[in-house]
């Protein structure tokens, strides 16, 4: 029997899935594994795949089966069309921005990720300026085309790319209400929290001892480790695909919670895509639901269920029996004040909860500034320096503390950094459901079990893999549509009790 | 300007070079990183890029380049000219089996190979037998087309895909003489080593350590550990592509030597891959000149130049320092003698220098009577016995230390055998030509000194990539064509001493 247009659409995708988890295997091992000079090579190994990605989703043979797909759209049923939906909108992305322009930015980007490193070394911002403008103006027409072929506003678009159905309209609203909020929670936050300081946890912590105990959390967590790997790498992150997960994080000998809590932020990510969709695996609809959901899966992990008191019981026993530490500072208190403690700093990356978001916002004010050309390239460091006094109340000292410390804009990601804040929106309103839907949860996290949340995750978020959008996963979830004031309320709780 | 056909060519292969350099470090990271439960999902990858390399080199694209440039060959450089036939002889080879005969031989194998390890299981060659027959009944179809399209018999056809330029008549003429010398070497090297035998050197050596020193006679070697990796595997082999070297042993507590001259043999290969023509890097002419070359390549350094008593002076004190041994069992003359034992064994992958390629002629006959249809595959275990015990003198008492020890007819690869052997016989006769050029190569092995053997064999081997046939090369690098009796003689000469 001959297959149908669709079925022949799921043929071709199932060998795209392949690629992009061949591409992933790649990206990890150079990462983690790579000898250090070899670089070049495996540049050309990832180039030559991803073009031949992008010719295989953009061939006319892919366009003629979606269309003739889309006028036998009767015969499907939801998730088939949801699939076909998914399709389009990928082979639509790809299709929008022709070849040259994109190896002429991934040519741009390469050269500028190498004099962002130069700059930072040097700590002097003008060593990139010229690149990041060159960037900026191939992002720039990438938008314009990108929007379009979507029907959206430029830096809609390029939101769109990484947090599909997520629009300026609906940051800006989420936005907004942070905005109101956050500075004055930060204030209280941090008079309180100098009132009863936490004592600092010092010490010398060794690496191969963390990366057991982190182990065995992630085996609590159901981090499976016949399909999954555990590494360490410069900065943590997930790559691979279900079926063959790969989580990095970075153990500090002189911190025993960054490598843990990295490695379980990394976590929410490998079981947010460990329960996508068995049946859908190598499918569009399969996948997961864009960055800020991503964000949100491995935020609830690290802040929401691990930066608590509940789960600092669970690790009292463990941080015994690997550290044999005791006394009063290892008691579940002061444990906990230490992994919620609030500073006003410089760096987004070792930014806290409250913070953290603060830290997005501005950047997001920036980068849209920045490709509309309201803020030209040049006067970056000193708007950056300006918004930081302004909205955190610290003033970096130099470039590499100030608008150098990301690689986001170096490598073209504009449209990218909104996910984060979101995803911890997200994360808030997900918690307040999985709250009300295992009644006993602060209890099974003091036993170290994650069964309950798992399971209400993968009923609730994973199984819909991408069938809906955000918005419409949120409200099937929760119950209601994406606001920021679970997630505020949430915060005022934590920080303010 | 526009591009001549064959600019165009190059820029095609050197996209194939890119993809299968990503087909080797998926197939390294199976081997040493992956977790165990991943392996379908890799299958897929591999499947996805090897159907995508075999579509992209057999487009009718590829053709008509390959037939315009050859019209205008009287424009191209004599490297060029070499490049452009390996171009041919790849999309031939590639060409001149379908696709749905490819595929179907790989599920075969697939299958087959898991019923071999089930049959290895049970010790029970029938649970094996109806899949090798189907394998085999595959591989003759393969054979015969292959033949068809490259004017050569059908078993030439499958050495040839492996070591090109080889024929059977090749084969036969050196192994005839082998046949005729080596019984008797065998028995007299057997004597004279048991009038005085070797004192056995058993002990507890730690893993670790076994693999620091084992990196340490990589790096006097030559070995670049910024562009390439030393790992354990089950079974060593060496992946990746110049640029980035993945070699892997698997070193045994018991045994000092087995996993460090494993690691040699596979530094063997990886500089041969390093010193091929830089300038050539990613194209057909700038690759390896077949399995029989690479092997020679690693038999000469495990066997002719680290099976010595140079070598074992230079790692007496590498041994004291890593595992203090000391005593007259660990002197040079004891240690030498271990490293070249002489036995008569059932398992060719244990098998000592010099029965070694009887092991592999027993094997090239079988497997060409399998394949012509004078042994039928349930056949295979008595004749296997019997002509164990006729060439070797022992007699295997199971199917698993008999006909079910080697994979690689599971896997289909017929006609591979020949150059574990030949690739000896090659490594005798540089071996030679090495030692003529580098007359102090003793003194400088016993130094840990390989700078001469590098240069030598840099610009006598490895600089000379695929340009020409292993003949050629051999007349070029040593002064006369390929035979076996330099081989013999240095085996007489270790041996018989």
């Amino acid at each position: 029997m001959a297959l149908t247009p669709y079925q022949q659409l799921e043929q071709e995708f199932r060998r795209l899935h392949a690629f992009r988890g061949a591409l992933s295997l790649l990206r990890w091992d150079a990462a983690v594994m790579m000898p250090r000079g070899s670089s070049d090579v495996r540049g050309e190994q990832l180039a030559a795949l991803e073009t031949e990605h992008h010719a295989l989703l953009t061939t006319p043979k892919v366009a003629r089966l979606i269309e003739r797909a889309e006028a036998g759209a009767s015969q499907l049923e939801d998730w088939q069309l949801a699939n076909l939906r998914e399709m389009r909108r990928q082979r639509d992305h790809a299709i929008a921005t022709p070849p040259s322009l994109i190896s002429r930015l991934a040519k741009v980007c390469a050269r500028a990720e190498v004099h962002w490193v130069e700059a930072r070394k040097a700590n002097d911002f003008k060593l990139f300026a010229p690149h990041l403008a060159e960037v900026v103006h191939l992002v720039r027409d990438k938008a314009a085309l990108l929007g379009q072929a979507r029907g959206l506003a430029p830096y809609d678009a390029l939101v769109d790319e990484f947090s599909p159905g997520v629009s300026t309209a609906d940051i800006d609203t989420i936005f907004k209400a942070l905005g109101r909020k956050l500075p004055g929670l930060i204030n209280d936050a941090i008079e309180l929290q100098a009132a009863k300081p936490a004592t600092p946890l010092s010490g010398k912590f060794s690496l191969p001892r963390q990366k057991q105990m982190a182990a065995e959390v992630l085996k609590a967590i159901g981090f499976p480790f016949d399909r999954g790997r555990l590494d360490e790498s410069e900065h943590p992150f997930t790559e691979g695909v279900p079926g063959d997960i790969r989580i990095t994080t970075r153990f500090d000998a002189g911190d025993l919670f960054s490598g843990l809590l990295g490695a379980i932020h990394e976590t929410g990510h490998a079981m947010y895509d460990l329960g996508l969709p068995l049946q859908w695996r190598d499918q569009p609809v399969g996948r997961d639901r864009g960055l800020a959901l991503e964000e949100s899966q491995s935020l609830l992990f690290e802040m929401n269920l691990c930066r608590s008191r509940s789960f600092v019981r669970y690790l009292g026993p463990l941080l015994e029996k690997y550290f044999q530490v005791s006394g009063p500072d290892w008691q579940e208190e002061n444990v906990y004040k230490n992994l919620i403690r609030v500073r006003r700093s410089l760096i987004r990356m070792d930014a806290d909860e409250l913070t953290y978001p603060v830290h997005i916002m501005l950047r997001y004010e920036l980068e849209k500034k920045i490709l509309d050309g309201a803020l030209a390239v040049v006067d970056l460091p000193g708007a950056w320096n300006e918004i930081m006094e302004q909205r955190i109340g610290v003033r970096p000292g130099n470039d590499v503390e100030g608008c150098l410390q990301d690689i986001h804009w170096a490598v073209g990601h504009f449209g990218y950094f909104p996910s984060y804040a979101l995803g911890a929106v997200i994360a808030g309103q997900l918690n307040d459901a999985l709250r009300a839907a295992v009644p006993n949860l602060d209890g099974e996290l003091a036993a170290g079990k994650f069964e309950g949340v798992m399971e209400w995750l993968r009923d609730n978020v994973h199984a819909v893999g991408a069938r809906l959008p955000v918005q419409d996963l949120m409200k099937q979830a929760t119950g209601k549509p994406l606001t920021a004031a679970p997630y505020l309320r949430y915060l005022e709780t934590k920080y303010l009790e």
